[in-house]
């Protein structure tokens, strides 16, 4: 079959690799709809983290192929949705609603899901079927909860945006726009975009976004503040990862307040002291998307919420070079890849 | 009056002061029952933070024997509880529980209660009065309200102690085991204490504590995790503030935990990668005791707990110096200085 791989920083190319097969009565293989590229992957794709021909991809919607004789929620010829982690959905993280950390997680990452089939560990508890074969204009939308809508929704839910909160947003990659279309589902009061980009701006207006703030670092911590009586929001979503953007996160948020911080953690280092008198809550880490899949599934099939509208570039999968430097130039929110 | 100086670490002696007097119409002047050394007084004590002729003390119970035209809840002559901050107890941050990061917070350090008298400002904010003059067993722990078991208990709650949960407690201090006493009452099923020392270990069971682990770092978090089904403890009380307590607190939680951390700060920089895997909650800072202080008070009056027990030394006021060494060399849990 037919896969995407980084040779090296800035090299991707598709490559054949062998056809996913069950290893575990606990597998199934999905035929591949569509996979997405994912800010994570700019990380390798940029030198950030190491790539040395590297499968890539860990989003994916599709149909299933096979499943193991385990397997008993999921049939062959379901159209499904799974999240960047397979778990079991059993064990008691699993319970408790931490998916991403399960016992036995795999992360989807390592199956390298941009490719035209793959193998879907703890299929029973991994994989959401869809009501019914949806339209081809659910298809982007349902692809967004497999990772980038869960994603931004986990931060909306760990900052415990809700009625009554100020929720500031920082990062206006897809994940943040998608915190702020969750933190509006939500149902909280006033939702302040940190982006200076106007396409993104639009986007997040349309997602659910009252005001946007342009300034960034202390700057942009004072025009928070200055929309807050002075005290910061109550609620700050974190999406992009890095040292700055998460001291902006931090500072936005009042004494008390929560901050749900979701961008993969690159060279941070939090300062003890300032962290202690800031008084808020800090919570994220990989975004436990299974919690959120039925919901989100449901919310998607009877058009409720439109998660789909942050891929802004479609190109089929042997396109995808194209698709990471469009990502990569900034050019594009997320590209959707398809098969 | 007489009240307690650090000269320069090590050197602590009783100096005299000037009387305070009423600075504004919401200021209280008290005359102290009894006062005592905290944990973190032993930072400047002990070099860690600077200290130069350095009154000292936030800690305090006593007699209301002035108040400010603006005064109206507490009366001359009551008997008053507050807490290290004082706190208008009417900002938004107070109204929503973080009275220590009220926008008119001042630190009761700041006034320096091991002295005979201290003004006390927001008066009806921060004082809360008991239903009468206390029987002298009942000072001890009322004293305790005043800081290290409110901040113990604040500890608790951030962390989510509750019934079903295993805590673990990091910190064998009078705050820690107050972490313990707070969690005990809050329900919780299973209560490990981290101790190395007998003494504590006792007072740690008499509190509620369940299990008791020796060991500290890496092989604590291995301990933990053994007592755990290798998943780690729902919620773990931080209450030390060095780097090796904040990661064997984050490490001893489960995905999904709770951190409470209460110890103050010093020189901690949490990695952000970690943190973001660990995927615990964490929440903590100068513990907002004004929150807790009516219920606290009122268990303390009705005898339905008993924190004072941390206080396993008791002196005058005038030797103070002899409570800060014992405190330093581990003597003494924690000593209280009566007038």
């Amino acid at each position: 079959m037919r896969g995407v791989l980084l040779d090296r920083p800035g090299q991707v190319r598709i490559a054949d690799r062998p056809d996913p097969v069950l290893l575990e009565p606990t597998d199934a293989v999905i035929r591949l709809a569509a996979t997405c590229i994912c800010g994570s992957d700019l990380w390798p794709y940029r030198g950030a983290d190491p790539a040395e021909h590297m499968p890539m991809g860990h989003e994916y919607v599709g149909t299933v192929t096979e499943i193991g004789d385990a397997v008993s929620n999921i049939a062959v010829g379901d159209f499904v949705v799974g999240s960047f982690f397979a778990s079991d959905n059993t064990c008691e993280i699993c319970l408790a609603g931490y998916q991403s950390r399960c016992v036995h997680a795999v992360p989807m990452g390592a199956i390298a899901t941009q490719a035209e089939y793959a193998r879907v560990p703890l299929a029973d508890g991994t994989l959401v079927a869809t009501p019914g074969r949806p339209d081809s204009d659910l298809l982007p939308s349902l692809l967004a909860a497999s990772d980038v809508l869960g994603t931004g929704w986990f931060a909306a839910v760990a900052a415990e945006a809700g009625p009554g909160k100020t929720v500031a947003v920082v990062g206006d990659g897809a994940v943040g726009l998608l915190g702020i279309l969750a933190a509006k589902r939500l149902g909280a009061e006033r939702i302040i975009a940190m982006s200076r980009h106007a396409d993104r701006q639009e986007l997040a207006r349309r997602f659910g976004a009252t005001d946007i703030v342009v300034e960034r670092g202390d700057e942009g911590v004072e025009r928070i503040k200055d929309l807050t009586s002075g005290l910061g929001a109550h609620s700050v979503i974190e999406a992009v990862g890095t040292q700055q953007s998460m001291m902006q996160a931090i500072r936005s948020a009042r004494p008390g307040g929560h901050v749900g911080y979701v961008g993969v953690s690159h060279d941070v280092s939090l300062p003890g002291g300032e962290l202690f008198f800031a008084e808020v809550h800090l919570h994220g880490g990989p975004a436990p998307v299974r919690r959120f899949l039925p919901e989100l599934i449901d919310l998607i099939w009877n058009r409720a919420i439109d998660p789909g509208a942050v891929f802004d570039l479609t190109l089929p999968l042997d396109e995808a070079a194209e698709g990471y430097r469009a990502m990569d130039e900034r050019r594009a929110i997320k590209v959707m890849l398809t098969l």
